[in-house]
């Protein structure tokens, strides 16, 4: 595994967060002198006949719940731009992901947001690699005896390793989340991803 | 005023929401016996240079407190279509929309959701009325000195008597706010509303 810090051994911890209001996959990575560990990983699968207010409540009770619980320096999820092909998507990612905002900021972490394909690139060098490339990356660069599965827990260990990496290079300075200048081509590219 | 109450005399106190994360306008109206009444209206202004966290936090926060301290049956606010023609409004309205959805789960409190077209028609006979005509038509409706301003605040006042007559009406019962089929002609409508 290549280093994750370059600047010492201070272990530091990242949740990484694949938000979805059927699925929303987890990691809690630690990452402390070119080693990581995978401490915990899985799903918050909010009721799949409750409204929308119901299911963001489930994620932010159970994101509330292992914020406590790990006490990570950093949330990572992905940014999240208006894929015009996919609005519904979208819009239905974005409460999602709101919950998981809200969750983080009424606990104080900082939130770090990356692109999706800079995380799949990262892992498998190609930007719009499949799901089940990701989870094979995942199991590689862990030595798991098996993907992680589903594919939601693999991208979630992915982005918190992704953040890892970049915050450990002072590349990420806390808290980056405005959503309010997505690059155009960013969000083309994040359109196929 | 139109009856708005024809069961009965029965107070219900509706508040209405136009979700926005730099303006987010609120209503808290009264309805019995065929009379309205606004008990107090505004808007929730969150820091424009904040992040997404931050901002569904002020609206979180002071959305908890209205609901504490007025204690309406039921919220109202308007459904969110994706629409096509403007993907990243939608996503940041449901960032505030989020905010409002959670904190209404939270307190208990019902939540009905209205095609913005429906309610636009309902108070002023046009379902693609211009923001003026709204204030206009709020303005008319309650004998009000001056229209409603920012138009955010007529909107939210708009919401919550049109749901209002239709919770009185028996149309809308309870919490419908799944946002899961929106209709295809409600959508295209929607867009240009």
């Amino acid at each position: 595994m290549p280093a994750m810090d370059r600047t010492g051994t201070s272990p530091m911890r990242i949740l990484g967060i694949d938000p979805g209001l059927n699925t929303t996959g987890y990691a809690v990575v630690d990452l402390c002198g070119g080693a990581g560990r995978i401490v915990e990983a899985g799903t918050i699968r909010p009721p799949r006949q409750a409204d929308l207010g119901a299911r963001m409540e489930a994620i932010h009770v159970e994101l509330s719940a292992l914020l406590g619980e790990h006490k990570p320096s950093h949330v990572a999820v992905e940014q999240l731009y208006s894929h015009a092909s996919y609005p519904r998507t979208a819009i239905l990612m974005a409460y999602a992901r709101g919950a998981v905002l809200l969750a983080c900021r009424q606990a104080g972490v900082g939130v770090v947001s990356l692109p999706p394909n800079m995380v799949k690139k990262a892992l498998t060098g190609n930007g719009h690699a499949a799901k089940r490339q990701m989870q094979l990356a995942i199991q590689s660069v862990f030595g798991l005896e098996a993907p992680p599965s589903p594919p939601d827990v693999a991208d979630a260990i992915a982005i918190a390793l992704c953040a890892g990496k970049r915050l450990s290079a002072g590349v990420l300075l806390g808290s980056a989340d405005r959503d309010r200048r997505p690059m155009r081509r960013a969000a083309r590219a994040g359109a196929t991803a």
